[in-house]
């Protein structure tokens, strides 16, 4: 692909919703939730043959920063940008994006997730490459994702007319940005067969995404103008430390891309893309065994277990079920959680309480 | 009471049915389920006031007598009558007989269970009194339970004409000892009202019962007179050694009580025993709270639980539910059993596939 094509991997996320396995200290991303790979590690890897290391970017918090590169320890130091605390998605791609052009004034730069699953990274790449394209004729592009059924834990992107066929994938204008929606809401739109999921992915040149931040958030561009003068001299860390901690934590869906000038969006189908959102997530993405069970455990003994999950982390436990149905539970060690599928969503309970109650040693 | 009177606790069970809290090391009498005390602590203590230690005796495995006469150091130790090896109820009870008989040969002997949870303890002394009454009129005395469900998980007493009443009780004769019977069997027995469940709890007099064994099991008659006249001398342990491995295990209640003269049956009713013999028999056992869930563990979250157990043994380990209904979930560190409630007599079949693959450790 062109030398000025980058990818920028957002790596900063806390994930909570796998708990009690994705812990403060170690998000979801850096988990190996399928296979041997973590999440980071196969989003880097994804792009393997499309873009060499030099090209791919980490966009992280400070404290997870040590962590991912020792994951991925082809990735070159300095591509790893980091955000001395959250400030939201607007504002670390707009950070990635300055320091992008400062690099490269005609950078091409996609925005990808780190802690989402994949199905199939061959057809990910020939999105991407078609995306590129897009791109190319000055489009915002959002990687959508074809809905399958009317998911409540998603947001949606209203497509409206076609642009066109690139690379073969039907390319739409991207007409609203919706958020999460009710049931029936979500039903709706699956009829109506204009919305794709929001995956949360962009493609754009560097140039054309900045003209957006500048006239949609101009204090944000300023503050990040301000920075990207400091970037790379030794005042960085001074004016990265000053200027960020005052930023307004926004998100790029409702800071640039709602109201931004032609926005596309690819509905993708096929990728078999999943955000790994909750425990009931891992139905939709992992093969069952005959009895629909994930069993992912070194020492089980299974009677009349079906369409359950066993996720262990522990290696000197037995762990034995019997005459269980629809269940989840992770076993860390520290922590056991037995929680019913239709019930993953609930996790974020049992974390509240954990707040409430100040066991912060199993955030 | 009268100083002929003797309590006998069978405590040598191995009890399965609650692994993997209970163990092969760690049987069901020696554990605190109720309480602060163990099953077998209770079993004693609710024989305070009505005989002192000194005529408590207790009839075990060698392996379990050092950890029994730990719980219960107020019990003589030669009160203490220990089996090399188990071989049926029959012949664990005949050798406390025997040795008691040598003792006191006007020994009016109960013989009581150590694993079995009893509600009401002065209610079952005052059972206790009136069946010694009983038995004093030369009967082999069962303590039946009045059944309050068609179990299929104890045996069956069928009452015949009524003896009379003694202490307030109605005795009745015993006609037919009956086997763990099916469902509609079961039903049955109870819609007739003449059947009560079979407790294992006994009591006659030593010489009555003796002459039982002469004339219905001969062969054990005589093992146990020869080990009689070794009892207490030097050649005790040499004699049981030979003589005790050749014993035929039998249980009592078709070795002796099936076609013993004079049976009688006390059908207790109100004692609120409980054999506790699989896990969901804790139910019917221990008062829930008003989601309906026993639990018993040192640090728990509790979202949308009900009707569950809960039972950890270590308190370093927080245990999370999540919307889950009708399970039993134990927890012994090594250990972790997550069971349907409906399932819980089916924990014997991971017990099953523990010998098969000689993971001993977890027996």
């Amino acid at each position: 692909m062109s030398e000025h094509y980058y990818a920028v991997i957002m790596a900063g996320g806390g994930g909570t919703r796998l708990w009690p396995l994705s812990r403060q200290a170690r998000p979801k991303q850096m988990l190996q939730l399928v296979g041997k790979e973590t999440l980071f590690q196969a989003a880097v890897h994804r792009l393997n043959g499309l873009l060499p290391p030099e090209r791919i970017l980490v966009v992280t918090a400070a404290d997870q920063a040590p962590e991912l590169r020792a994951q991925c320890p082809e990735l070159p130091a300095e591509n790893f940008v980091l955000e001395p605390m959250p400030r939201g998605t607007a504002s670390a791609i707009g950070l990635t994006a300055v320091v992008l052009q400062k690099r490269d004034p005609q950078a091409v730069m996609s925005v990808l997730t780190a802690d989402h699953f994949i199905a199939d990274p061959e057809l990910f790449q020939r999105i991407l490459v078609a995306a590129r394209d897009v791109a190319m004729d000055d489009y915002l592009v959002t990687l959508g994702i074809h809905p399958t059924y009317p998911a409540t834990g998603y947001g949606y992107i209203q497509q409206g007319e076609k642009i066109g066929l690139y690379g073969g994938f039907g390319v739409y204008k991207a007409l609203r940005f919706r958020e999460k929606p009710d049931l029936e809401t979500a039903e709706q739109m699956l009829k109506t067969e204009d919305h794709a999921w929001n995956s949360g992915m962009f493609m754009w040149r560097v140039e054309r995404v900045m003209a957006e931040f500048q006239r949609q958030m101009p204090e944000l561009f300023a503050a990040l103008t301000e920075i990207a003068s400091a970037w790379g001299t030794a005042a960085q860390d001074q004016v990265v430390g000053r200027i960020w901690p005052e930023i307004k934590p926004q998100t790029i869906d409702y800071g640039i891309m709602e109201n931004a000038q032609k926005v596309a969006v690819i509905p993708a189908e096929g990728l078999g893309w999943n955000d790994v959102g909750s425990w009931d997530s891992f139905f939709d993405m992992l093969p069952t065994d005959e009895d629909g069970n994930i069993l992912h455990c070194d020492q089980h003994i299974n009677l009349d277990t079906s369409d359950s999950m066993v996720y262990a982390d522990c290696d000197d436990r037995l762990i034995v079920t019997i005459g269980v149905k629809d269940l989840v539970i992770v076993d860390t060690g520290d922590v056991l959680m037995v929680c019913s599928k239709d019930h993953a969503q609930d996790v974020r309970k049992a974390i509240n309480h954990l707040k409430e109650n100040e066991q912060t040693e199993y955030l």
